[in-house]
C-alpha cells in the first residue's frame, strides 16, 4: 500500500473506491491456508480420540491413557482458542465483514431485480408448487432449489402455494411474497422441465426425480463472485444457499411480532449453545439415534474451550427438538446447564400436529433461536439443523466453523457430486483406506470423525478410508448470469464510500 | 488504509514515510498468536510422542501404538508445513523483511557511532580482555557482553587482545578492528568495573563473575527497539546478541578468502541441514552425551516435513564436530544421506590442538556454514551451537524456529533471570508439577520436549514441572541509550523511500 499510494500523486477521490478493497483484503490462499490448519488441527484430535479410545476398550491401564486424553483435549482446546483469534488479528477483520455485506446485498438487489421484472407478462417464468410433502425445513430446501434455478436461467420466479399443508391459505399470508410485482404466469402454456425449446413457462419437478440435473445446482456457487467469497467465508456452498434462504424467508410483521413476543419471554443471552435434536419421524428410517449425551459432549468441549478466554458465568443451551421428554430429560440430567426451550413447541412438531401453522411457528422460532446461538450442535441428516446452519452464514461473516454435526458433513439434498480434491498423496496403508495423488478427485460420503472420510476416488474408481487432512475442499464454480444490469453497490452504500 | 489514503488528500510526498510503516504491518499481539499457535502444536506433539514412548515400553501392542505415532507425526508435519505458510501469506512478508534489515542497520550505524566517538582522547571507555580461558565461542560472547556494556553506558568499547590464544598477534590480525579510530584508552587510569563514581575508563571482569550484574545484560533487549523486533522476530533476544555477533565478526579479506575457497570446494547447497555435534572436551562434565541417531532423528524429521511441499533429490546434511570419528560414522551409519563436512576442521578442533589459528579457521568456516543451513541440529549447551544460531538469526528476518537444541533451551551464560509468563492458569495435577495463575513469573530451567518444562513459581516459590504451553517468553526491556544523534535511516535508505 505504500507504495501505491506514493505512485498515485493525483486526487485519490476520483479513483474507483474498488481499487482499494482489492489491494486490501487477504489474499485466497491465505484464507484457505488458514482455514486448512483450524481444520487439520482438528483432525488430529479427532484421530487421537479415537485410535485411544480403541485402545481403552481393550483393558489395558485405562486410567492412565484416559488422562493422555484429556491433557491432549486440554492442549487441543488451547490451540483451537488461539487459533480463533488469527483472523480477529491479522489486520483484515474488519475488511471481511464489509466485504460479507457487500456480497451479500448484490445478491439480494439481484434477486430483488430478477423477481420483479419490468414487464411481468413479457417475463421469462418458472414455477415451483409447494406441495412437496415434506416438512418445512425440506419445503425451504425445495425453495432454495427453485430460486438458484430461477437466478440460473433469467427466469422469475413464481412460487404456487395454495393449499400449502403448514397454512391453506397460502405461503404469502405467513411470509412476505417472493415478488412485489410478478406472481402469476397469466395464461401462458407451462412447460414442464426439461425442455426441448426456450419455453417461456417451465414447471420444476422435484430436484429428487430431476432428470438431467443442471451443474448450476449445489454445491455449484457463481463464478463470478467466487473469489469474493472465499475471501470472507471457509464454506461458500452452504454461505450461497444461506442468502436464497435470506430472500424468501421474511416473516409478515404479524409473525414477526408473535415470534418477537415468545423470544422476550425466553432468557436467550449469550453465550449460548443450539442443540437441535431429532427424534420422532426420521430416526430409526433415515437417521441413526443419538442420545443427549453425545451433543452435550460436544456442547461441553465448546464451553471448556471458551472458558479459556473469558469467565462464563451460566452455561446456555438451547435445546429445539420434536419430542419434548427430550427437554424433560436434558434439565434433569444435565443440571449445570441452563436449558431455554419450549416443550409447547416441541410437543407441536410432534408428529401428528406437525402440519399447522402454529407448528410452523415454533418451527420458525427454533430456525430463529439455532442460528442466532454462538454454537450449534446437531445432526446434518436433519434439513432442520442444516438449516439452522445456513441461515447462522448470513448472520455472522463465516459460521463455518461454529457447528457440530454429529453425523453427515454438510449437503444439500439432491446435490451434485460433492468432491475433496486430494492435496497430498496418500499410499494405502491397509485394506480398508484408498490411495490417491496430488490433485485426484474423491467423491466423499461423509466424515467418520475420527481422522478419516469415505470417498472414491474418480481417477481410480477405488473406494475407502480416507485421511481427511490430506484433502480440502473441491468448489464448483458455474457461470452463473452476472447481472451486470444491477449496480454493484447500492445507493446507500455508494454514498457512505 | 483505505480510510487513511482518503484522508490524506493532500501532497503524499510530503509526508513521513514512517508513518505509512507503522500502519501497514501486522500488531504483535498477531505476531505472538502466531508464533505461539507454532510453538504449542509442537508441544501437543511433544506430549503425544512422550506419553506414547512410555507405554511401549510397556510390552502391550507396540507395533498398534507405533502406528498411532507415525500417524499422529504425519499430521503434524503436515500441520506445521501448513503454519510455516502462514508468514508467507498473509501480506506482511516483505515488510518484515525490510522491517528487519532497517532495524538492523540502524543497531549497526549506532554501534559504529559509540566506536568511532568524535575526540577518542576524551571519549569515555570500556575495555574488554580477550584473555578468557575458553573456547572460541565462550570468547565470542564475552565480547558480545563488553559491547552490549558499552552500548548500554555509552562508552567506546577497547578490545586487548594481544597474546590471544587463537592467534597470539592479535584479534585485529584476523578480524577487522571493532573501531577504526579509537583502540587505546591512552594513559587514562583504568578502574575495574563495578566503579563508585563515573570513572572515565573502566575494565570489566568475566561476566561469570561479574557483581552487582547490570539489568541491560541479556536477555534483556532495548526498549527503544523492543516492539519494532518483536515484529519480525520470533526471540528476540538472541536477535539482538546476534546484532552484536555481525557488528564484532568480520574476518578481514585473506581469511575470508581462504574460507570462501574451502566452501568453493565442498558441494554446500540447499536445502541442508547443519548438524553439530559437540565431543571431546565438554561431554561427561558440562554436558550429556548424545548419540549421533537423536540429532539425525531431527533431520529426518526435518526433510520429511520438507517433502510435504517440495521434492527432495539429496538430504545433505553439514556436519561439524570436534570428532572425526563422528564424521566417519555418520557417513557409514546414514549412506542415505549426504554428509557434507571436513575431517581436517575436526581434527584441528580437537583438544590438543585446538588453540591454533588453524583451528580458529575451521571454526569459521563452520560457524558460517552452520549458520546458513536451512535448519540447524546442536545442543545448545554448547556455545558454538548457540553462536551458529544467533548468526543465523542476522542471515535471515527470523530463525527462531530454525533449529532443535537436544538439551538446553536458548540463554547466554552469566545471563539475568529467564522467565516465562504464564498465560494460562494451571492446577498442579501431582506432585511433580506447580501450580499458577494467569500473570504469574515463572523462571525456568529448561524444557524437557515432552510438553513440559521445569520452572520456580515467583510468587509461591514452588519449583517443578510446567505445562510449557500454559507459558509464553517473558521478554525484559532495558532502557538502553536511543542514540538519537544517529539518524533513523542511512543515507543509502533514505533515497530509497
Amino acid at each position: 500500500m505504500l507504495n501505491f499510494c506514493y505512485r498515485l500523486n493525483g486526487n485519490l477521490k476520483d479513483l474507483d473506491p474498488s481499487l482499494f478493497d482489492s489491494d486490501q483484503g487477504p489474499t485466497e490462499e491465505y484464507e484457505n491456508l488458514r482455514r486448512r490448519i483450524y481444520s487439520n488441527t482438528k483432525e488430529i484430535w479427532y484421530y487421537i480420540n479415537h485410535e485411544l479410545g480403541k485402545l481403552m476398550t481393550e483393558d489395558i491401564k485405562v486410567e492412565k491413557i484416559q488422562a493422555i486424553l484429556d491433557q491432549v483435549a486440554d492442549r487441543k482446546r488451547s490451540l483451537l482458542s488461539d487459533q480463533q483469534k488469527l483472523p480477529e488479528l491479522d489486520g483484515y477483520h474488519e475488511w471481511r465483514q464489509n466485504e460479507a455485506a457487500n456480497v451479500s446485498d448484490l445478491i439480494q438487489r439481484r434477486l430483488k431485480y430478477l423477481q420483479n421484472p419490468p414487464d411481468c407478462r413479457e417475463a421469462r417464468k418458472v414455477i415451483c408448487n409447494l406441495n412437496k410433502g415434506c416438512g418445512f425445513g425440506c419445503q425451504l430446501h425445495h425453495i432454495v432449489y427453485c430460486l438458484i434455478f430461477a437466478y440460473a436461467t433469467e427466469r422469475t420466479l413464481i412460487l404456487n402455494s395454495k393449499g400449502w399443508r403448514y397454512n391453506t391459505k397460502g405461503w404469502d399470508y405467513v411470509f412476505e411474497p417472493i415478488s412485489d410485482s410478478c406472481t402469476t404466469a397469466y395464461d401462458d402454456k407451462v412447460m414442464p422441465w426439461p425442455v426441448r425449446y426456450d419455453a417461456k413457462v417451465v414447471s420444476l419437478p422435484f430436484i429428487d426425480s430431476i432428470s438431467q440435473k443442471p451443474k448450476f445446482l449445489p454445491l455449484a456457487i457463481p463464478k463470478d463472485l467466487a473469489h469474493r467469497i472465499v475471501r470472507f467465508n471457509g464454506d461458500p456452498a452452504s454461505w450461497w444457499i444461506g442468502q436464497m434462504l435470506k430472500y424468501i424467508l421474511k416473516p409478515r410483521s404479524s409473525m414477526q411480532k408473535a415470534i418477537n413476543e415468545t423470544i422476550a419471554k425466553m432468557n436467550f443471552k449469550s453465550p449460548i449453545v443450539g442443540v437441535h435434536i431429532r427424534r420422532t419421524d426420521k430416526v430409526g428410517t433415515e437417521a441413526a439415534f443419538h442420545h443427549i449425551h453425545e451433543y452435550m459432549t460436544h456442547v461441553k468441549d465448546y464451553y471448556d474451550q471458551l472458558e479459556l478466554t473469558r469467565v462464563v458465568d451460566v452455561r446456555r443451551v438451547y435445546l429445539a427438538t420434536d419430542d419434548a421428554n427430550v427437554l424433560e430429560d436434558a434439565r434433569k440430567k444435565y443440571p449445570q446447564y441452563e436449558v431455554v426451550g419450549d416443550a409447547g413447541i416441541a410437543r407441536t412438531a410432534a408428529t401428528h400436529r406437525r402440519y399447522t401453522p402454529q407448528s410452523l411457528a415454533g418451527l420458525l422460532l427454533d430456525l430463529r433461536m439455532l442460528s442466532a446461538c454462538d454454537h450449534l450442535v446437531c445432526t446434518f441428516s436433519s434439513q432442520v439443523g442444516r438449516v439452522a446452519y445456513e441461515i447462522m452464514q448470513t448472520n455472522r461473516v463465516d459460521a463455518s466453523e461454529s457447528f457440530f454435526s454429529l453425523d453427515d458433513i454438510y449437503y444439500f439434498g439432491g446435490q451434485n457430486a460433492h468432491d475433496r480434491r486430494a492435496i497430498m498423496s496418500h499410499n494405502a496403508q491397509g485394506k480398508e483406506d484408498i490411495s490417491f495423488q496430488v490433485g485426484d478427485l474423491i467423491g466423499v460420503a461423509g466424515n467418520h470423525w475420527n481422522g478419516y472420510g469415505r470417498g472414491t476416488n474418480k481417477r481410480t474408481n477405488l473406494n475407502g478410508l480416507i485421511p481427511w487432512y490430506k484433502t480440502a475442499d473441491h468448489l464448483v464454480l458455474y457461470p452463473f448470469p452476472e447481472y451486470k444490469q444491477v449496480p454493484q453497490y447500492s445507493d446507500t452504500r455508494q454514498k457512505d464510500l
